[in-house]
């Protein structure tokens, strides 16, 4: 993505304490406290400017949300998005201050390799990957987010229910993450070829993206993946009663 | 497939004794009687006019296939097929007769329905399901060849080793397949969104269908499934191995 650079970035990112987060690693293991609540944190890996993890978290107040991506000035356009959007629906008393945006949303600043710097085991509940970058070269499969190195930094974090929720448009990503997932005989679900068949699902909450491809007509693949505890004891069960069965 | 009926195929089909099998369940548990020897035995489910398992046959030779359809005029289209083929790469001495067709190829008259009338448990190594009916709507979903009761039944056929292979144009059945799959844990391999992405890839075998599609830059789906025993066993040890690890 392309964005102009705006003057003043660095200190506006820098006024914006309530949502913005630019050193997440001193979180670390307090994600609860940062939100003065106990609620699962659903976290998304490249957020863009930021629609639907600021929808997402208007839609589910009892849901905590990380928005992650690599930019200070991606991390200005989504913060700026969430402060509209939020004081759209929460218009304040004087309509000076746009506020701070949702009480549940963070928008972090955070280059993805490093997530374990930034989140302890069983801290997160979901990870949402997004229209993530398709690498489509072969030598650069290391760095799609779906490779199994990511997977399993992805499983070091998530707590018992944790899941892994991928969407994007590129079917060699797509294939590329199934073929993953199966080699690593993960549990999957929902998967889908394309979301919009049969007319955008109830509750489905869009990225910018996903808007302008699924208007043209593209399809938008979509899968659902258990990287929890959880799933690991169901597979022992559902082996067991295999083997005596 | 609309087949235009021709007179005398039901004489025709009981003088191909060496290829045609119109009693199917005869050999329920003896198929390698019937062949002579003890290869392993693959079975197209829905061969259509048969060019898939005929190159296939003549491409294996210590492979035992079998071609499977419902319709009498499309056994005699893949026989006739078959034969023809079969004459072409082993031309007779005199070329009166084209033969009986490839040895380790027997064309069946059957309703897949009835499968297990005919199959005996480990019998067969590998099922191929290739362009199969979709059945796209809803109510019938039972109809699907890749729906759970006839996963069940290819299960009980299949051997340790046995295999399911999926090909299909269709991006419905293979979503619904895939989802088939994933909800009864079973291990696939090479999920593929568009097997001709990057030129067809060698050996592949292609169906007419096919043939047809890829010229016109259709996307192929296709996958493969472990129903065998032994992915049960591999399941165990790794569920083992993630719970003590």
């Amino acid at each position: 993505m392309r964005l102009r650079r705006r003057k003043g970035t660095w200190d506006w990112l820098h006024g914006q304490r309530e949502l913005v987060v630019l050193e997440p690693g001193n979180y670390k293991g307090t994600w609860s406290e940062y939100f003065g609540n106990t609620h699962p944190i659903h976290v998304e890996l490249g957020m863009g400017k930021g629609q639907f993890v600021t929808e997402m978290s208007m839609k589910y107040p009892h849901v905590n949300f990380i928005g992650i991506d690599l930019y200070d000035e991606l991390i200005r356009k989504a913060a700026e998005k969430a402060k509209q959007r939020w004081s759209q629906e929460n218009p304040a008393e004087d309509d000076s201050d746009p506020g701070d945006g949702p009480p549940n949303l963070a928008v972090v600043l955070l280059n993805i390799e490093k997530i374990s710097e930034v989140f302890a085991t069983d801290e997160v509940e979901r990870f949402y990957l997004n229209f993530s970058d398709p690498w489509p070269k072969h030598r650069h499969a290391r760095r799609r987010l779906t490779h199994p190195r990511f997977i399993e930094q992805y499983r070091s974090i998530l707590n018992t229910n944790g899941e892994l929720h991928l969407k994007t448009d590129s079917s060699s990503l797509f294939e590329y993450s199934l073929n993953v997932f199966a080699d690593m005989h993960l549990d999957m679900r929902h998967i889908s070829l394309d979301v919009h068949r049969e007319g955008t699902p109830p509750d489905h909450v869009m990225t910018e993206y996903e808007q302008k491809f699924a208007a043209q007509g593209l399809a938008i693949h979509r899968c659902e993946v258990l990287l929890g505890d959880a799933a690991v004891q169901k597979d022992r069960l559902r082996t067991q009663k295999r083997i005596e069965g």
